[in-house]
């Protein structure tokens, strides 16, 4: 197999533990923290957790290891969408495996939960394990979406265990899979099994995070990834001065992944789907707003632009949200076939006009017809629109466009507008991690190690200090249950982890906020340029604008 | 304004000069070459350059300068799209001029050539210079395409060097630009203006290259940049396991930056327009090969892959471009608004019809509606069809699914087949120059002022032997008239740089074309990962697959 020689060199790198993990396995021992409460609904949560809820918080620190030396058989997991450094977590908690005990074996699950249940494994080697260490992707062992949650899947996976003699899983991923996690903890811990679980928090959207959990991994290199090709872009509209360009960045419903994209290049406009669902904002406003960019800077002679959209945003806009529902509505059971059955669009556009309230037909009018087609031709299987589907960044561009014709006929705007779509997701999801991400997904991984030798169940893997150098990082665990509060899902009460959104009032969208207005008339681009492995450490070791403010 | 942290170190580094320039500038003779002739129409292009024609190519060494050190003002332009390694031509020539005599002076004229039809320029400083060095982009100064070819833009540009005591001008662009510069440097001399032209090859698309040029700049950063981020969608599919990206990257008509990009990251498909061409082979052939890949790799169970597609692919498609011809000439003049007034598609495409022959037609009867639609519907001024706008990558997405069905109904393909869809082209240009265009860029620049210093004019800069370290590179000039032939432009003769297309009998071609079968069905993805500007050296200082395979 061929390998690039960034691969060849970034096997060689060895990434760096807590200081307090440092002196080895038999110098590890455990300081006790409180006894844990979850965020909210304590007694409902308690009631559906009554073996692993409210444990303490636990810190590992230096000093005479007092775990039991038993043989450990650990099943791990990658669960949902791929984030730079899984591999890393995998060849952490290897290595600490084989470190307590030679004859310790580590299995790894193909393709996601599914392998769990299908009893698809590999045990890993150090060959095997060697050839991912500090490489991007999840392609070690795959990933996979199945959802572990009924009592039936956890009758299959403790079979699975019972029959390799498994006395720990470790899954890695989001906050449902995560969720996940401490729902099986429980049913080990309720039937006697003896299987402990332990998570680690996977995903670049940076939604699963909270007092604890200071950031989810693989934010740092999408993000910096994606701001790479967005100041590149940035630098290139200020020198061709003739585009605008709208950049739509992956991050599901959350906008953190935007905002820290904006921190990091200082474009014209960055979008906060959290701030325009506070300020119920119209997509009239919004477009309105970009717009008022564009023609300040073309009142300077500056036709060229950069503006940021969140994946998520339209689900933020009330008014669309309601038009999406009328949607589902109008089309739902037999009415899609009648609605397809409709010879040409103009007849399908009446239908639509009047099965609308007027409100909604008003937003639906607005719309390029790009996006009306699509919002009645492309739906899931269960005949619902596809929400993720709809190219934001098309639609945002397409009304400012209208906005810019309407101020250019008032005589208020007189400049040229020649937009440029761009999106960006796959493109920084398997990069190869940074040095931050190469150390805290291996930290996670050694920690999770430490927990299961240590005897807890239900706890999440947890490395804070993280704006700090490595060296002052602490390691520790979490009861899962702690994040834990009851939300609607699907017409049930559910225990989830409660998902973490872009706070109005914390301090990363307060800076951004501050120094937006200016952004966006003048031009104050930064160019992070490409993630460095080597070189100065304010180069290569420097993690999230984010987490430097919020830990200022 | 605040700075990334890269961008601060990179202020920092020292390009390295080819060893022959490296013992300043006192240091540097002439050694001569041949006497040079044009690549073809020598007659033609002889008459044409009555001044500049059949000069020696000319090589620098070290010796003792013999140049008469009088104060040069020099003008530069850059010209085109933005190719990274611009701001260090200007760089290495400032620093170049400055040492060859500190009176010295340097206009750089804004938004490209039209800045010096203008008069609208500034002229640099150390604190100006010192700000834009080792970065990316054309912000220095910007760029632009307007054409300096006529003879009364070559009066106002006299005029304009008349003004300022301009001895030189230096243009940076590609193969038109230079061929400009040569037409400018034959009128300056043929009217005794005693103002030099020197020319610097520049172009992401890589096509301006010959026996003589071995690369033009900004090819080496671009692609690296597109290969790490095609290296980054090739690891999320090993891992995701779901889906098909079809990648379209920039290069114009030429497809050396896909052939380059392939070479460097393995993945299952890559089109050559150039083969395309040779081949004749039409959009159903095309679609037949890649979904040979889809279906070999679904029968082994991997329903996931990576295609590349040139830009300019479509037109090297005999087919299509009779089909494009004829919708020209469908719509030529009157009929387009005859076109416009039918009311619906379906009107449309029955007027379509009837006015295409039955070959063409069936041709566009097999392309998605989008693309259909967008043949009649984006024109540009003159009412051509805009090629350059076609989404080939969504077409070719396309053309693999209607393939896939027909095998599936005739049950040879059991698979499922996801297409997903991006374009890779701004993304590239402005990133910070590699170490190679760093340090090619700087030298090019110094060596340019040397050509002024030594009196040469219708000259492109030359540094040569690039595959090797920088200390072996070679540095001298080119009679820009050496590169010419005779073309048909716009109905007329015209002598223009030949443009490179990729050699089907070269040797990247032939190594891609060795190990394509086997990419196409096995994973052999290379994961390039970002570019790196410290590190070991094999990391941080390689250039190109196509240039290592092209020198080896």
């Amino acid at each position: 197999m061929k390998l690039s020689p960034l691969q060849k060199v970034r096997y060689q790198y060895n990434p760096k533990l807590p200081g307090m993990l440092r002196k080895g396995i038999s110098e590890i021992c455990v300081k006790n923290g409180d006894a844990t409460q979850s965020v909210a609904d304590q007694e409902k949560i308690q009631a559906l957790f009554p073996n692993t809820y409210g444990k303490n918080e636990i810190t590992f620190q230096i000093g005479k290891n007092t775990a039991e030396a038993k043989k450990q058989v650990v099943g791990v997991i990658l669960s949902g969408g791929q984030a730079p450094g899984g591999h890393n977590v995998i060849c952490g908690l290897y290595d600490a495996l084989k470190a307590g005990n030679k004859d310790n074996v580590l299995y790894g699950f193909k393709g996601g939960p599914s392998g769990l249940l299908e009893d698809d494994y590999v045990i890993f080697d150090d060959e095997y394990i060697d050839s991912y260490r500090n490489t991007g992707g999840f392609d070690i062992i795959g990933s996979g979406r199945t959802k572990l949650e009924t009592a039936e899947q956890f009758a299959v996976v403790a079979e699975v265990c019972k029959k390799h003699g498994i006395t720990a899983i470790v899954i890695i991923g989001g906050d449902d899979s995560n969720t996940n996690a401490a729902v099986l903890a429980e049913y080990f811990a309720a039937n006697g099994t003896g299987v402990q679980v332990i998570g680690c928090p996977k995903t670049i959207d940076g939604d699963l995070k909270n007092e604890d959990i200071e950031c989810s991994f693989g934010f740092d290199t999408a993000t910096k990834t994606y701001s790479e090709i967005i100041g590149n872009i940035e630098r290139d509209a200020n020198s061709a001065k003739k585009y605008w360009h709208f950049v739509k960045v992956m991050g599901r419903s959350a906008s953190h992944v935007a905002l820290e994209c904006a921190l990091q290049t200082r474009p014209n406009v960055c979008l906060i789907g959290e701030e325009v669902a506070a300020k119920k904002m119209s997509l009239a406003q919004i477009s309105n707003y970009i717009a008022d960019s564009v023609a300040d800077r073309a009142a300077k002679g500056w036709n060229f632009g950069v503006a940021i959209i969140p994946e998520g945003i339209v689900e933020f806009v009330p008014e669309f949200s309601v038009l999406i529902a009328e949607i589902n509505e109008l089309l739902a059971g037999e009415k899609t076939e009648q609605f397809n059955a409709l010879p040409t669009w103009k007849d399908k556009y009446a239908f639509i006009e009047a099965g609308l309230t007027k409100e909604s037909m008003a937003v639906f009018a607005i719309l390029p017809e790009s996006i009306q087609q699509q919002l009645f031709l492309e739906r899931d299987p269960h005949g619902n629109v596809q929400v993720s589907l709809i190219e934001s960044e098309k639609l945002f561009s397409a009304l400012v466009k209208d906005n810019l014709a309407a101020r250019k006929a008032a005589g208020t705007y007189k400049g040229k507008f020649s937009p440029l779509h761009h999106f960006l997701g796959y493109e920084g999801r398997c990069a190869f991690p940074s040095n931050f991400d190469a150390d805290y997904c291996y930290s996670l991984g050694y920690n999770a190690f430490m927990l299961i030798q240590y005897g807890y169940t239900g706890y999440l893997s947890k490395v804070s200090n993280l704006s700090h150098p490595a060296e002052e990082w602490k390691a520790g665990g979490m009861p899962i249950t702690k994040m834990m509060n009851i939300e609607r899902r699907n017409g049930k009460d559910k225990p989830v982890i409660r998902k973490a959104l872009v706070e109005l009032d914390g301090k990363p969208f307060k800076y951004f906020a501050e120094h937006r207005d200016q952004w966006a008339v003048e031009t104050c681009y930064v160019y992070p340029g490409a993630i460095q492995y080597f070189g100065p450490s304010e180069v290569c070791d420097t993690t999230t604008v984010t987490l430097a403010l919020e830990q200022e």
